[in-house]
């Protein structure tokens, strides 16, 4: 014996395996139930036990980790179906539900608990982001809500399976954690398709994409998700599998529908969402997301032959870069705002977000002044004083030139066209006090900061 | 001799071939040009004479229609192009310039008339609408802009092309012919496609189109593009062709162009114009717009059964009508706005809207308010007087409810979603002053009305 506690673990997809058998290399007995019988005999023969059922994982283990893809099948596993875990949880025993969920589940969950007779049970909202290799190494970044009670019985577990500089407890219970990781995603889900949407409008304007996606990758058009996408987008096949359109379309509906609930705008995270949509009719939901660029490049046969405007290399290369810093900055606005609605701690999303796969340069440059001005500290028609960007009048009037220029070629731009729109919606609606307006003012959009 | 002065008629298009051989009809002696040969036999067979270039044609004549299809064209037919009519058009000819253009072009091409010496000719800004049937009736609405002589000399001409309580003369000159149509096009624009994305998301639910139509037609998700387009929206070959995309969508850029020049968001028009970009690469470009249906519902095999949440036929026909109910709030709402911003009167918009393609049971309803405080007559969050309109927050649920099926159903809702978020926005930057604002409070997102 190890002297670590046996654990049931429910959900061994790409990413509860990897939790999973990280959990039995640091010496937990793992007891591991999924509905794919060819899983299981892997996870036998990585070290882990296997239950046949749900209940019969969780019975007589004090630690319960819950990886299922979704909301449906976490109420199915735990509550719901066929021997669900509920039977069989021994008292006082801990629920770390790792999926990404609605807030409104687990809120609901938590409750649903306690009515159906089980107060005792100790459930930590704590989703998890990474991918597949660092839930194998133990190095995720998990964001943790809940009581003190169910987190620090929770804690070995937490820390065995991220990375110490990664684990992020967010005050306000049950359901911070995963508006925590939502509010990430509103980021995920703008900046996978700006990847593609960028690198599909730099390829119908000519550019050659091996050539310039090192140069992008070292501008303000930077993002995480386009340096962690680009292989996949440049490779004609967009292989390996890495992360299929139907997994971030699901983190995107999310984001949404709890908009929706909250009555909050998301008109970015929208755009992306229609346009996921779309290629789930085009057979693209099981592929690569990298594959996306097809959104842009693929028909232009139809299209014919069209000059734009930019004439050099350099021009068009510039008119890339500036279609993702205005993307990307209406992205982290929105980012922003959202999760000061939803009552997160603006400093904690910051930061989560620059560490994780969230990052963009935009949203380090930008992040720390539309913050400021949402916590009410900096009006927003001030000059921007020690702010790093530029005005939002340039920011739209390069962006226009992007817009323009596919405009010219016929190319759609769904996110740069609605980054442009709500540009001008914000440089119309901001109280007039300077001719140059800073890039924050773009909260005027989501309602302003000082409310 | 009929008595009536010869004609120059330059593009004999499907619009131009019928308004030169309704003048034909009418007793002009018209001579008509156009790149097409065979189109010039079939002109002379319906009584018209010919002419093998611009110059040719104008020769003489102190009339001049021009009925090209773009700004390009008119640029190459009018003074750039070899034999372009510039050179031989008499001292003090009239030239009607009746295609649609951006305003921009027609207030530069009445500048360089002047600097290449010709300060002489009498230009009208006289864009058209109404289909070729009512062209070759000499029914069409007419939008006309120019000096007051130029609009003197031209009104024979005027009153014979158009329908007598059609004939628009727009104040403001050379420019405000083609600002009017526009704005026109504004709802056009987003009313082609609304009306595809409705009657798609309706066989997404699975309703039966052929039945439900007539029923979406007597509601208020009425528009005129909705009844005219919907027989070839039913037909699976969505023949005969009446309009191509490529026309609205020629329309949709000069807008998103214009717009851009104005630094005025169009978030409506933006949105609409990807999808009809997203159209062209699946080859649709040339084909009748009727057929954008297929955008809603071709590859729905990749997206599998999906249950929604709406149970009855009655509650998913509710579904479509709030559907089009909101985004022609919205489309309403964009056009009323950016006509204002232009400088148009605004009754005038109005008036010429709800009497052609632009008409729709919202516009009808909600214009009136929305004008009362575009005109800063009616402050923005004051319950709404007299409005035959449900309040904002009631558009805003409905049009919810129809976004979160499309949701469910995985199916895009380009217009709807944009419209749903523009009413979020509206909702949040509107000074309050009311639980009920009232539908008109949407004019907030274009920078609000008393400004």
């Amino acid at each position: 014996m190890s002297g670590k506690p046996p654990v049931a673990f429910i959900g061994l997809g790409a990413m509860g395996f990897g939790m999973a058998t990280n959990l039995v290399k640091e010496g937990y007995p793992v007891t591991g139930f999924d509905v794919y019988q060819p899983t299981l005999d892997r996870f036998q023969a990585a070290g882990g036990s296997t239950a046949s059922k749900p209940s019969e994982a969780v019975s007589g283990k004090d630690y319960c980790v819950c990886m299922v893809a979704t909301a449906q099948q976490a109420q199915s596993v735990l509550l719901d179906g066929d021997n669900a875990a509920i039977s069989s949880l021994p008292q006082g025993a801990v629920v770390l539900l790792c999926s990404t969920v609605p807030c409104e589940y687990v809120q609901g969950l938590e409750k649903e608990l306690a009515a159906r007779g089980r107060p005792d049970i100790l459930l930590v909202d704590c989703p998890v982001s990474g991918g597949a290799i660092r839930a194998a190494n133990g190095t995720l970044s998990i964001m943790v809500g809940g009581s003190s009670a169910a987190i620090e019985k929770g804690s070995d577990l937490l820390k065995t399976m991220s990375d110490p500089e990664k684990l992020y407890i967010v005050k306000g219970g049950v359901g911070a954690g995963s508006n925590m990781k939502m509010c990430h995603q509103v980021l995920a889900a703008n900046q996978i398709l700006s990847s593609s949407e960028a690198l599909g409008f730099a390829s119908r304007l000519g550019l050659d994409l091996n050539k310039v996606a090192p140069v992008i990758l070292k501008s303000e058009g930077w993002s995480w998700m386009l340096e962690n996408r680009l292989p996949r987008i440049l490779d004609p096949k967009h292989l390996p599998l890495a992360s299929a359109v139907t997994i971030i379309l699901k983190d995107t509906s999310i984001i949404t529908k709890e908009a929706r609930r909250y009555e909050f705008p998301t008109p970015m995270t929208s755009a992306a969402e229609q346009a996921y949509f779309a290629s789930l009719a085009r057979g693209y939901g099981p592929e690569d997301d990298g594959g996306l660029i097809r959104m842009y490049t693929d028909g232009k046969e139809h299209v014919g032959a069209l000059k734009g405007l930019a004439e050099t290399e350099e021009e068009k290369l510039s008119l890339v870069i500036d279609l993702l810093k205005g993307i990307h900055l209406a992205s982290a606005t929105e980012t922003l705002s959202f999760a000061q609605h939803v009552g997160l701690e603006l400093e904690q999303v910051f930061e989560l977000c620059i560490n994780a796969a969230g990052g963009s340069a935009m949203l380090s440059a930008a992040g720390p002044e539309i913050m400021k001005t949402l916590r009410g500290e900096e009006a927003i028609q001030e000059p921007s004083a020690g702010g790093k960007t530029a005005p939002l009048q340039v920011f739209a009037a390069n962006l226009t030139r992007a817009v323009e220029e596919a405009q010219a070629l016929k190319v759609p731009i769904y996110l740069g066209n609605a980054a442009l729109n709500l540009m001008r919606v914000a440089l119309r609606t901001t109280p007039k006090g300077s001719s140059d307006l800073p890039a924050r003012a773009m909260i005027s959009v989501w309602g302003k900061g000082s409310s």
